[in-house]
């Protein structure tokens, strides 16, 4: 029996496997966690509105009544086109007959100086986590009750898109409940919540309508919304500006864009098109590897320029657009790419992707969303936010976390004040708020 | 307004604040940690049957109609009985006027070399987390999908109290699931769960008929019992027996027991009784420091030989028993402290403290428990396990909590078998399956 070999348990990878379930090949899911992450709304872990495993759901689950689906937790390091096998860290090593690469990408940093040391990413799980840990800690350390000399915190976002924005929204709650429910004495005044964007407005792949409302809600909740604002350094301090200014820091979190460059799809011998993605043919095979198909953020898949997207895509040199690294992108085209294998199968000749456009959502806050439609119709307010609460949950893979999910979402929506809002994990307690990731060593201090 | 200070958010620490509400005191609440952790169900975290977000509660949440308390999220350094002051290891002071010192215990390893890098404990969340992160990855990694040289995994207990045998008996019934539904291909002959105790009997301050009943029902899940088995060390390659035989192990858990050696109670200058505990007037109070409380797991409280617990228990000069570490005997405890703090307060006496037995029990697994009522009777089976689980829903704090903790355990019981089982957190992809939790330095490699 041939053998399909999917790297990525994500969107396109386990939409790979599932439309693969029940054809005549044996499907092996690898990915270096043993869960799918539901990444639209990691931003909610992050601001303790969920909890990890809301959003986080084992593999071996989800392809449970997929028979001829096996999942192997570890962590691939390469991919060997010319002998047809992928190698991962362990040793162990894969061959297949058929390859998908589903292994997304990771945040760009786009060469700003400091961003690794000193900023917070918003891509995994584990990023969430992590972005909790420290908004919480400065929080907590920002407590006038046990010091005179208060250090209100100041949490700068970069990045306006879709996960800025929600980002901002959700934390402008979150130091609400935190004020009025948990009683911390900070300063609202001097508690900030700064967004910053190189472009001149927000969401700028909506339409302007989109933009200019979540600016106004944004601002309406007490953000700061500085636009047009490019970042020349991040440091211990803060967020250094084009221009020299300085915007003194607590935490800084980087939600400026991703890339495929580091990631195991960047191991493949290809073209690459912007943001390191692959360069496929227009079946998402990789040129000259019929057997090797790229899907979900990492691959460089074109369609029209949807209206709902305006006209700030990347521009490519056959008219079409590259499509957005969203999570709709990558269920189609990981679809597509195993209905192409079993053509390939049947000794019947690939079909082009294309891609079909469901609208973008992002939420703002508490009954404040902004939804646009395929035509590109903008719907927001009250009704955006149910469209996008009943959308996300029928989306939620899983009964069991979709209920339980829905539990939190209740009590945080009838202002039950009790959301997870935890900090668990290794936190070092410098009231400056340590902003790296990186464990400093016992024994060299590094 | 007289402070009183509370250093540790355990039961102990939670009750002295609670009990202290409208009481004429400011009272400060300081934990490392801002949530409290309900430890009785820490092994189904390390199990996977529940997350960490179900047995952990954030601190200011639980105090918030507590309008007299405050918390203060700080590491304490050390208590200063002479200035009146506890130091967090941040620099800052708290003075007070009544302190109750309620920071617990921790694994004790009785000097066996090799547990601190080889063995991992299970009495704080972070450690129930690890647990569980290096319990599945050996999983993971003993699947024979992807290696024809199957390296069937075993798990060593060490400590046949409640926690080891609580823990091995989830254990069996996570290995059962891993294999049934998430089809992990493990050789049930060759996947062994091990036991390990110096006494006699497991539960050894249960009376013998609760020893044999747990014994039986574990090995009739499969798990190993070995008794009357020291340890003489731990290593890469397993447990080391008194006698040289060495138990090859993937994992070790070391449940054998705790001391409040290296706890902030330890700082405190005190006579010591064993296991470090801190000697203690019969009202808790520190000797020559009246102003001074001990209660939980760090106090020396003494009562007369419950005849639930049998005639195990640490012998001691006056002719009562040191209290058994449960959270019974912290709750009481911490609310008998603070109630001496009242009476202070109000020109009264203290009085002594005097526990009130309300029976243990330990469950085995899926509808298997044992309960020791405080009379001595001995409940077992289904019943048992029912009565377990009433008291702990009604014990564990917070109505939120509490409903997500049922709808859990309604799942797990009715076979759902979609539990948390999530790796979240760096682990090394080492099929060896790394058992310290020290990161490795990318720096210096240590």
């Amino acid at each position: 029996m041939k053998r399909v070999v999917i790297v990525g348990g994500g969107f396109a990878g386990l939409a790979a496997a599932r439309r693969l379930a029940g054809e005549p090949v044996e499907v092996w899911v690898v990915d270096q966690h043993n869960f799918h992450t539901f990444q639209p709304l990691l931003y909610q872990v992050a601001t303790a509105g969920l909890d990890p495993a809301d959003v986080a759901y084992p593999i071996r689950t989800i392809l449970r009544r997929t028979r001829n689906a096996r999942f192997v937790h570890g962590r691939v390091s390469r991919c060997d086109l010319s002998r047809r096998t992928i190698l991962l860290t362990d040793g162990r090593e894969l061959s297949y007959d058929y390859l998908v690469v589903a292994s997304g990408a990771s945040a760009a940093t786009f060469g700003v100086p400091g961003v690794i040391d000193h900023a917070l990413f918003l891509y995994t799980l584990d990023d969430a986590r992590w972005v909790r840990n420290q908004v919480l800690t400065v929080l907590e350390h920002s407590d006038a009750a046990t010091s005179d000399e208060t250090t209100a915190p100041v949490i700068v976002v970069v990045g306006g898109g879709p996960t800025g924005v929600e980002m901002a929204g959700a934390l402008s709650e979150l130091i609400d409940i935190a004020i009025r429910h948990d009683r911390l004495r900070l300063d609202p005044a001097r508690t900030r919540i700064v967004v910053l964007d190189a472009q001149n407005r927000l969401l700028a792949n909506f339409s302007p309508v989109a933009s200019e409302y979540a600016e106004r809600i944004l601002r309406a909740r007490g953000v700061e919304v500085r636009l047009g604002c490019g970042v020349e350094e991040v440091s211990a301090a803060g967020v250094r500006l084009t221009g020299n200014e300085l915007i003194r820091a607590s935490v800084v979190i980087w939600a400026a864009g991703v890339t495929v460059e580091g990631t195991i799809a960047a191991t493949l011998e290809s073209q690459r098109a912007p943001g390191g993605r692959i360069v496929v043919d227009t079946d998402l095979s990789l040129v000259n590897h019929p057997e090797v198909f790229v899907a979900g953020d990492a691959a460089a898949a074109r369609g029209p320029a949807p209206k709902a997207h305006g006209e700030d895509l990347v521009e490519s040199s056959d008219t079409q657009h590259l499509l957005p690294q969203i999570a709709q992108v990558a269920i189609q085209s990981g679809d597509h790419a195993a209905r192409q294998i079993v053509r390939r199968l049947e000794g019947r000749s690939t079909t082009s992707f294309t891609y079909h456009d469901k609208g973008v959502m992002a939420t703002i806050g508490h009954r404040s969303a902004v939804a646009q439609l395929p035509g590109g119709t903008v719907v927001d307010g009250t009704v955006g936010w149910v469209a996008w609460l009943v959308l996300h949950l029928i989306y939620l893979i899983g009964f069991r976390n979709r209920v339980v999910v829905l539990i939190n979402w209740a009590w945080h929506y009838f202002r039950w004040p009790s959301g997870p809002r935890l900090i668990i994990g290794d936190v070092p307690h410098s009231p400056a708020g340590p902003r790296s990731r990186h464990v400093t060593c016992s024994e060299c201090g590094s």
